[in-house]
Order: structure tokens, then sequence, then C-alpha cells
């Protein structure tokens, strides 16, 4: 069995999900094209992130779902910001959403769609500039109105139209936006058109974000690619984070739902910004079966044991995706690896570890390319999870500067300092309890990150 | 019964604790003395905030404590560090530590010997400069031999002695520094010497804390006096809170307990400057119960009609230091007061309050002047508590910008846009659920907190 999957040129953090073959870059122009230099009505001018991929992934078509996007002008000028995908019949899909108490009417549409339909999907259609969220009932019509567009134009009932919108709160949505491009998106819907699809979703990322992965199954190949854009927030709100798996995987929506949750959990859940979170957070994962036409038979149970080596690049694709969101993080410097052991379960290291990624303090120190141990004990302590300060060790790139609950007295300051300048810094808590252990992305904290979220009115 | 309470000169924040009468300032020297320009060791060189009171206040003694500080050279040079001070005998103590599972060995020590002792004290050993916490074993042997140290030259038991260490995290504190200014110290004491005592245990903070409340308790006067040092952390790690709280009152140390445990919830409990938590955090309430001797019965019960007043005047003295905190606040150029009201409880109002003060983006927001109402809505949702999307409304500095879900149609946009040059921003959130309501202080999120957080080595 193959797994050849795509990763970013760059040096691989530790542990950092399954084995990678790069190929060789294709043609794809590089991510100029969809910058935020082109926004158009945007202030700031985030140059590409200093952690980006050098170039956008190979990535194959996968059979049963055509894309396609267009320039609506919901908010941008000069860029696409509408993205429509086209299912097969037969296409499952699972999703999971912000645990935001407030989500955007986007999400509430696609709850419903999936738990209605049973996993059901025809249509996809995807917005940047406008998050539809805090819009009231307005906000509502417009997902249903945009459902009934896209659904006329594709033949399909509103019903199996899946929606998800990225972009500023509070402004009502004008789903007439999409009645003018939709015939166009159906026609001109393609296999493969990865780099413009995640171009089009974009909103403060500076660079499009894709995974591909493509695996043995029986006896045919199947496919998994998948695209998302960042947690941005700019000029005022354009938050969330959105990402779209697919496959030609036949795979029934119950399946697909729980390797969904099951692969979100140490992929884009371990994966922290700042730690707010988005009204409308989306990850959706389609399988349009098309790979049963190959012979490939429909994966029924979990426990199939053609399930490993696909589940293996499902969440390989997901870590990648996860990744480059933490490398797009706003002002972000540096790629920080929290990696948390001995902790009493799994459970207690993540919250250990999102304590740390979490505490602006360790954030300013790695930015200053300290290895400030003193605040990572803070931040342990402050977890509220099982800890004894006097079994506590701690290390920077792979350097122990914290010892049993003091300073190690053996380390040399002069190599912390040198490691502390790479541009991905692993960041080890070793709390000598239990076998419990996690890991948790983030980025540095930079006064680029005040400046993108503060200083856009001056 | 008269309350007397010192107030910052500035305009007062709604819902701030206790009525007020400022009394005319009297000559202390200005907070330069203390400010962090005469640290000597630092490279920052914060000025004061911008959110300071204009002076400290007027503090009258508080019989039966007596004060003296020194420069023993712990970290500093060119200013104070060590505070002293000295109870008379039937002094009650109670306490309030961080929550921090890695506290430092002076906490550790202090709950210990307030456990042990049923809360008597008699000597008070505070420094800056070093924290001694992440210290191991020398911290433990550090905080017993201060202790006696302090209790021969006092002629008390180590026992009697509490002790608060705040600066650097991980050095080892050499007691012996205290031994050679000890014998000065006890000699020297003498009451009433608030602003010398608040000087010397400040680390970043950019002026020294104090505040003061004088009630009737029967036949006299009883006094409350507190002084405290705010979270600033610099070079590298300089952190905690400390506050220390002094009247001539009698009290037993079991309500002295209860009274403190009560009060710290809704002023220091609810401060918060970047969500991180130090590991030395610590206030202690000391009542050396001298106003017995003007004919004030002991308070040995929390039900006795007569702790009403004198209750509200201890509350507001901690609420008064603790929005100094909030004023001092590392880069803060906005005090921020966050108002959650119509939550299903209380302890749910504190949360969602919280989950706002300790959003980076809602805290970029507001330095960046912008009442961004779509970030409140967003740490709302985050916080994980009941709230109704179609309910919510929001107001900046009283003006309504969001209503029942949607964006108020009604609001100037330039009103709100005037009010947030303020330098004082009162944010609300109605949720419509309930009668749960609370307050929480913090500040903005600014490129300077950055710059004092991760620029200290370039």
């Amino acid at each position: 069995m193959t797994v050849i999957l795509r990763r970013a040129p760059k040096a691989r953090l530790e542990g950092c999900t399954a084995r990678a073959i790069v190929p060789t870059q294709i043609g794809l122009s590089d991510f100029g094209n969809f910058s935020a230099r082109t926004f158009g009505v945007t202030k700031m001018v985030p140059s590409i992130s200093p952690l980006a991929p050098a170039s956008f992934p190979e990535m194959p078509p996968v059979a049963g779902v055509r894309f396609s996007t267009a320039a609506a002008g919901i908010r941008y000028a000069g860029r696409t910001d509408v993205l429509l995908a086209l299912f097969d019949e037969g296409t499952s899909v699972a999703g999971v959403f912000t645990r935001s108490k407030c989500p955007s009417a986007a999400v509430d549409w696609c709850r419903e769609r999936i738990k209605r339909d049973a996993g059901g999907a025809r249509v996809l259609v995807v917005n940047s500039g406008n998050a539809n969220a805090f819009t009231g009932k307005s906000g509502r019509a417009a997902t249903r109105l945009t459902a009934e567009i896209a659904a006329r134009a594709a033949g399909s009932r509103p019903d199996d139209v899946l929606l998800a919108s990225t972009g500023v709160i509070g402004e009502p949505l004008d789903a007439m936006k999409f009645a003018a491009v939709m015939d166009r998106l159906v026609a001109d819907a393609a296999p493969g058109r990865w780099h413009e699809a995640a171009g089009a979703i974009m909103t403060t990322d500076t660079f499009p974000k894709g995974a591909a992965a493509v695996v043995r199954m029986g006896p045919s190949a199947v496919t998994i690619c998948g695209i998302a854009k960042g947690a941005g927030m700019i000029a005022p709100d354009m938050a969330t984070m959105l990402s779209f798996v697919f496959t030609d995987a036949p795979i029934s929506p119950a399946v697909l739902k729980s390797l969904l949750q099951e692969g979100v959990e140490d992929t884009f859940n371990a994966v922290t910004i700042d730690g707010d979170t988005s009204t409308s957070d989306t990850l959706l994962a389609f399988a349009t079966g098309a790979a049963a036409a190959r012979g490939v038979m429909k994966l029924t149970r979990l426990s199939d044991p053609r399930f490993a080596v696909f589940r293996k690049a499902f969440n390989a694709v997901l870590a990648d995706l996860a990744e480059q969101v933490a490398r797009d993080g706003e002002g972000a410097r540096k790629l920080v690896q929290i990696l948390v052991e001995g902790a009493k379960s799994k459970k207690s290291a993540r919250r250990i570890a999102l304590s740390i990624a979490n505490s602006p303090l360790v954030k300013t120190a790695i930015a200053g390319e300290d290895a400030n141990w003193g605040r990572v004990v803070m931040a342990v302590g402050k977890a509220g999870e099982p800890a004894d300060r006097d079994r506590l060790s701690i290390w920077f790139n792979g350097i122990r500067v914290a010892h049993k609950g003091a300073r190690d007295p053996g380390y040399d300051e002069a190599a912390v300092s040198a490691s502390m300048r790479k541009p991905e810094i692993t960041l080890k808590v070793a709390l000598g309890l239990g076998k419990g252990r996690d890991r948790v992305l983030t980025c540095d904290l930079t006064k680029e990150y005040v400046a993108i979220n503060g200083d856009y009115r001056s």
C-alpha cells in the first residue's frame, strides 16, 4: 500500500502525522495571485508568512467532484470570493463545526441539513468577505435563498446544498450576489481546481492552503484532497477557519462522521493561534464514492481493516492543513510545537499544552527568541491540571533548560539562544506523573498581531 | 457611620465599589521616586501608566503594625527591595493565594504557617527582585532561613513570620541578603509608612498602589489600609500580584479568612491583564486588634451586624487596589470594564466576562479604539456558557451597538468612535436569559505589551 502525500518542502516537526513523499512541484503559479495584496479593500498589506510552504502542492482531481470559482463582489474587488463544488449522486458528507454558542447562520444551516438528510450532499457554496454571522433573521433567510439559487442552477434540492461563509461579522449577506454568478459557476465546474478553490475562500490568509494523499484500497487507488483557510481577522472581522476535504472513496455518512470526529481531535482541534474561537469554524468532509466504479468496496464499518491505511492518510491531510493554518497565524514568525508528556492523561496533557500555547507571556517570549521556561512553569501551573513542580522538566528544541523543579545546571545558554532563532520551535514539558501525552501547534505573538488586529483604523 | 475612602482623583467606573470621599492630597512625593526609571538593571524604561491615579493616596497609620524598608541588593540597584512589617501580639492573619499548581516557595510557606498556627502573625517580610519560585529545595531552605533571620531580629518564632517574594523565577534566592539588613529594619520600623512600603514591593509597576478606608465601629473608628503590586513581567520574569491589607479592628482569624475569601471574589479575582496566573500571587490580610484598646469589641461572627459597614469598606479597599493593578497593566492605554448581565447565573456571567476580557481580539480592537462587537459575540460564543445569539445586546460606553442578535440599526457610529477614544471603556453585554450578572476589569492589548514581554532581549 502506498501513501503519496504532498508536504510543504519545509523541515517536518517531530511526530507530525504520517510518512510523506514530496513529489516534484508542478507548474502552479505561486501564491502571489491570491495574496492579500490583491484584496483591494483592506488597508493592511500582509506579506506572505515567512512560515509558508514554498508553493502550493500537487493535488490530483478527486473523481465525483467538480469546482468553479467566481468574483461576485461580496466584499472584495478584483479577486474571486465564491467557490462552488458539485458532487455526483451518492456523495456522503460529514461535518464538525465551531463550539461557539453563537454560531453563524451557515453553521446552523449545515448542522440541520446533515442531521436531516442523513449525510447526503450535491452542492457546496462557500463565500469569503462576509461571515453571515450575527445577522439575525436576515442571515437565516440568506442561507435559505443561497441554497435555493444553487439548487435551481445545479438541478438539486436546497436541502442537498451545504454552505459556508467567512468574512465580516454582523453585515447582512446579500444572497442575490450568488444569483448573478451561479449559472456560470455550474456551467464551468471542472475537476481538480484546487488552487483556484483554495484562493477563493481566503480572507486574510497570506497563502492558499491545500494537501493531498493517494492510497491504495483493494483494486484501485483512492484520493484524499483538502483545502483550508486560516483564522485571520482583519478590517475588522474576517474570522473563521474553514476546511473542506474530498475523497472518491465510497464511505457511508455514519462512518465518514466517525472518521472526521476522530481525525479532527489531534489536528484542527490541536491548533491555536490566539485562543479565540470563530463563530463560523467549519470542517466538511465529502466522500463521492466514485472509486466504487473502479471496484473499491464501500466502507460501512470503522473496524474494516482497509480503513487503517485510509484513516492514516485522511488524518495526515487534516494534520497538514491544520499545520498550514498555524503557519499562517496572524503576525506569526515562529511555528511552535508544544509537546506535553508524563501527564495524568491525554486530556490533561492537552489542557496543559493549550494553556502554554495560549499564554500571551509564553508567546511573546518566543517572539523575543527567549527560552523563558519560567513562563512555561507559570502556564503549566495555571492549567489547573495535576502537576508537581518538583518533577517538572522543560526542553526548548531538545535542550533541557529545567529539570525536576529547578533550572538545569548543565544547560548551555548560548546553544539555547542560537536554537531559539530558528523559525520552528519545539517546546517540550515532562510532568513525570503518568503516561498522558499530547501535542499542540501554535505560533508566536508579535507586534504584527496587534497591528493587524488593532491598527486597522489608524 | 462614616466611610472615608481614598479614591484616585479619576473618573469612577460605574458600579465600582463603595461611596468615596476624596480627601485633599497630602504632601507625599509623586510616583517618580518609585517608578521603573530608577530600577537600574532593566533595559525597558516604562513611563508611568497613563491610567495611573494622579498621586499616592492619603493613608493613616494602622495601630499595631509598623513598617520599614531596605535596599538589600537582591536584584535591583539604587532602590528598596525589602519590606518588613512588625505586628503587635494578637494579630490575626488570613491569606488567599495563586491557584497555580506550581506555587512559589513563599506561597507554600504562608499556606503552611497560616494553617498550622491558626492565623496568628508577628512579622511579614516581602522582597522584590526574586520570586523564589521554581527553585526546588534551595527555595524551601531560603524561606526557612529568611523566617529564622526575621524571627531572631524581631524576637518572635519563625512560624510567626509570613513571607512573599516577587521577581525573577528560577533564580536561587540568597536569604543572607536579609541578614545584612534585618536588624536595622526592625530598629527602624515605624507606623504609617505606606508609600515606602508600596514602593519596596514594586517590580515593573509604574506607580505604587495604596488604598485606605476609615469606618466607625461602636465607640471608635477603625482603619483599613492596603498596598499592592501588579502583575508586571519583564527582563524576563518579574511576575506576581502581591497585596497586603491591614486593619486595627479586632477580628478572629476564622472571620478574617471568610471576609477575605468573600472580598476577593469581586475584586482581585475579577481583574485580568492577560489571563496568565503567576506562581506567587498572594493577598494577605492582617487584623492587629489594636482598636480593642479603644473599646471596639472583637468580631468573631460574620453575622455580627457591625460587620456590614466594615465589610463594605474592606471590600472597597480591595476593589480600589485591584483596579489600580488593572490601571498598571503592561502596555495598557485603556482601562476596560466588562459588564455582563442577563446570564443564567453569576458564575456563568463571570465566565463570559473573563472570556471577553481575555480575548486577544477584543483587547486589540479596544487598543485600536474600535467598538468591534463582532469580536465580543465571538468571545461570548467561545465561553461555553448558555447564550442565545438572537437575544444578545452589546453596548460600548453606554451606546447600544448590537441588539437582539443583529447590529443595532439606530446606533450612531460617530458617537461610538468618539467615545472609544476615552481612556476608560465600559463594554456591556446583555444575554437576556436570566438574572446572573458580573463585572470584570481588564486593559487593552497593545504593541507595548508585546514589546515589554518580547523585546527585552533586543
